[in-house]
């Protein structure tokens, strides 16, 4: 199932996409998770896509984020493959949605685009194993980890080069039923593939980042783990577009301006 | 003047100190921390500090935080000084208040304190400059930057060893009216004292961060800025009590406990 927000009229409403309709539910996305039967909170309210405005399927009280995931990608940017996870953190003011644009920060020269596959967390996680990691999961959505290049490099700390404002599109759904660790992951920038890998190429599964961070800190429903990017990152200019694209989730269009 | 943040009855209140007494305000810290003049939020309710448990007393969108700003503390870390802010964040979910326990991580085998001043926002603060920053800062508080120093160096990348549950200690209040620029700022382990400075000894001052800042991130009413460390850290253990104090402030207590 595939469950987002979206405007009309200036509010925010929950919606479930059936049959390429947008079906709004009385409930917030967090409840629509995890509620067994979708049933009883669908209203008699139908929507298309070119009507609506979608919104990013969450608010997150963190968005926690996997760095070198993918054993290419370490390599292209002549860094050790880690034993652990690498973590790091994007601010919540720093989510936007699909079709949001993306600003070019004035302090950077060079800013990549990420293409990854995000967690979204439904239920309070802490502490909790590998093997019940899929509980706490409601679904998987598409995010691009937008980085300015020039200044991680500067800092050695990632914070700064990640946590601009706009630097974490999610979307455009979340998708609540498909096999995350075998999903096709592409990028295209301005309609050419750029980024072309597989989750199952991640170093660590979903299970095992999970079990990981809430070892470390409680995760909250709506909260996301971005799970790292595959080779083939580059930098993007004023003007370009975006496609970000998980298999069975679907493509996050976004483009880049200046402010 | 003093606001602070507190539980009575399971129920949470703003409060205000007055002559040892803490008055019972009818907003939320923000709300105080924006008026001109609290008199028509005081309620007819008194407390003192004995029947009451202090909370932490915002509960922040986000945790920014400044690595080597004392350039003594660059020194003992044998890091170099910085010619801009090192920022990392803290998870929200790293907040306790004053007197609620920092739980010893079984994964870390170092766990240092590090006293630090704090700055809370009162307004949304989008590109501000350096001359009108003091008008987003609603206060100024105390926050010990628990750090598994030993997962920091594992890492490279800082974010785990700050982020773990209970590693932002803050409180006890939020100080309305001083001078961020001259404070005292101390550190005692089990009564000895470990850090000793002033604020005077910060590489970026309140306002320059706050610009500098303010240009990567939106800053929320209720967010924290933490103005990083003065040398004198080190490790805690098991039984450990520690107070943080800067002068106009007052001091905030913790202990460090194993799970």
């Amino acid at each position: 199932m595939k469950i987002m927000r979206f405007i009309v009229d200036r509010k925010e409403k929950t919606g479930l996409i059936e049959d390429s309709n947008i079906i709004e539910l009385s409930c917030s996305v967090v409840e629509a998770l995890n509620a067994i039967n979708l049933d009883k909170f669908k209203k008699n309210s139908y929507y298309t896509l070119e009507n609506i405005k979608i919104k990013a399927p969450v608010s997150p009280s963190k968005v926690v984020c996997v760095g070198l995931n993918y054993q290419d990608h370490a390599a292209e940017l002549n860094m050790d493959i880690p034993d652990e996870p690498i973590l790091f953190l994007k601010p919540p003011s720093a989510v936007i949605g699909h079709q949001e644009p993306i600003i070019y920060p004035g302090s950077s020269n060079q800013v990549d685009y990420e293409a990854e596959m995000g967690i979204i967390i439904s239920k309070k996680a802490k502490n909790i194993k590998e093997n019940n990691a899929r509980e706490f999961i409601g679904g998987y959505t598409i995010l691009n980890d937008v980085t300015a290049r020039d200044l991680q490099k500067k800092d050695g700390q990632w914070t700064r080069a990640k946590s601009f404002d706009t630097f974490a599109p999610i979307g455009p759904v979340i998708e609540t039923q498909m096999n995350p660790d075998n999903q096709n992951i592409f990028l295209k920038l301005n309609g050419e593939i750029k980024q072309d890998s597989n989750t199952k190429n991640m170093i660590f599964e979903v299970e095992e980042l999970l079990e990981f961070i809430s070892h470390i800190m409680t995760l909250n429903p709506g909260d996301i783990i971005a799970t790292g990017t595959p080779p083939g990152v580059g930098s993007l200019q004023p003007g370009d577009r975006i496609e970000t694209g998980v298999e069975d989730i679907g493509v996050l269009k976004n483009q880049i301006i200046r402010p």
